[in-house]
């Protein structure tokens, strides 16, 4: 079953036109026809089984006919992801959606250099994971913003696991400050659990004065993924799957 | 730092010599000459700080001068990865090397259709990953193998966790034998600790014989990754995570 995120209301019987993009590919590159059925979601309304009709060579419209799935919510976990190259980057908007987080925010840093973010791309990496994972929404992408003025601006109800593998290298083993996730996770009371964070830092890692920044930050605990040095990538994935099976909804 | 895996012994003053491609790098690519140094490391002398002599066109010789880090094992950790596509199994076999997996087991399933397996190829993936990682050892990729006949050889006392994603989905909902991974691997004692498997299937699923034939194996313990439908390549990372952080060396 094909399953398109759309942008209008859904609701039984109230007729809506995919967008060129999307028409063209269900008619032109999946071939379906008048009376065949996909599935849609908006974020808001729930999942909906849909008719399509009018077919041209230029579009449809959809007709949404039962709800097959309630509206859920992902649980409230912000990627604030630095910088990396733009193949590992789409990589990690890809996983991050199938993951489950709610939010991704690209950081810059001191160590940070590329300039090549293109985030209505990276959207549209999100929007296609979502429909294909199953997911009930679509998390938004936002644009970089400086790490500095994201801690100055970042909420202290708001807390934030921090991984920084390149820089525990950097200074010669793990960093003193930073624990082992499980435990250090799991030590959070049920009233920790709510509004989250988790920091991946660049290729390079963080710099010394961004390091003690971010360990001066109230909401902010330090964790290690391992003795390994992890890619920017492979610790994205690494320390959302483990929030998520310890404080979100696995 | 450039670090290389090499098969010769190493111990101090030792003469030995890359070989063909590596020389080709040290020399044509990153421009080393006489008395620079790189770091070695061969899977059981632990890690060497070498420096480079004989300096020609065609080659050079390497000699370990002091040991800066001693051997160490990674966890006895299988994953045993379905085929997929070549794109997401290489990165698989990349990323499980971070991860710090023991050993990379190939295999086909009844909804496998994958016939390109370059183990070679993907054996260089890993080699490369561990050079680049900082681990002491170089996990082997075994050449693929029939589940059924792999389920059959397997031994009692290696655990086996097996994440079978598109499977829930095919059942519609999660399955009933399937646990949520932190509980159900904490749960497990000291005792179980050692030789563990992790079994990802391929993208279609594990068909209903071989989940019958999974769940009836006395090893294997059934776990579920979430509520959305991840891609085999995300399964792998996440589960090996998991793993790692629960029951290896995180």
């Amino acid at each position: 079953m094909i399953r398109l995120h759309v942008q209008a209301p859904l609701s039984a019987g109230v007729v809506m036109a995919p967008d060129q993009e999307q028409a063209r590919y269900l008619i032109s590159v999946m071939r379906l026809g008048e009376g065949d059925e996909v599935a849609l979601f908006n974020g808001r309304d729930g999942e909906w089984r849909a008719r399509l009709g009018d077919v041209t060579k230029r579009g449809c419209t959809l007709t949404p006919i039962r709800r097959t799935r309630a509206q859920t919510s992902p649980p409230d976990l912000d990627l604030v992801m630095a910088l990396v190259k733009r193949s590992p980057l789409e990589r990690v908007v890809e996983k991050a959606t199938e993951l489950g987080v709610g939010r991704i925010r690209l950081v810059t840093t001191q160590r940070t250099n590329a300039d090549h973010t293109n985030v209505s791309r990276l959207q549209a990496i999100a929007t296609e994971a979502a429909e294909q994972c199953g997911r009930m929404e679509v998390p938004q992408v936002v644009a970089p913003e400086r790490l500095d003025r994201l801690v100055e601006a970042w909420p202290a109800s708001r807390r934030l696991m921090v991984c920084d593998e390149a820089g525990a290298e950097a200074h010669d083993g793990p960093d003193a400050g930073a624990a082992a996730p499980l435990p250090a996770l799991k030590a959070l009371n049920d009233a920790q659990r709510g509004a989250w964070g988790v920091l991946i830092g660049p290729e390079g890692g963080f710099d010394p004065a961004e390091r003690v920044r971010l360990q001066s930050c109230p909401a902010v605990i330090c964790v290690t993924l391992g003795p390994r040095i992890l890619r920017a990538d492979s610790a994205a994935i690494a320390a959302v799957t483990l929030w998520q099976a310890i404080l979100g909804d696995w």
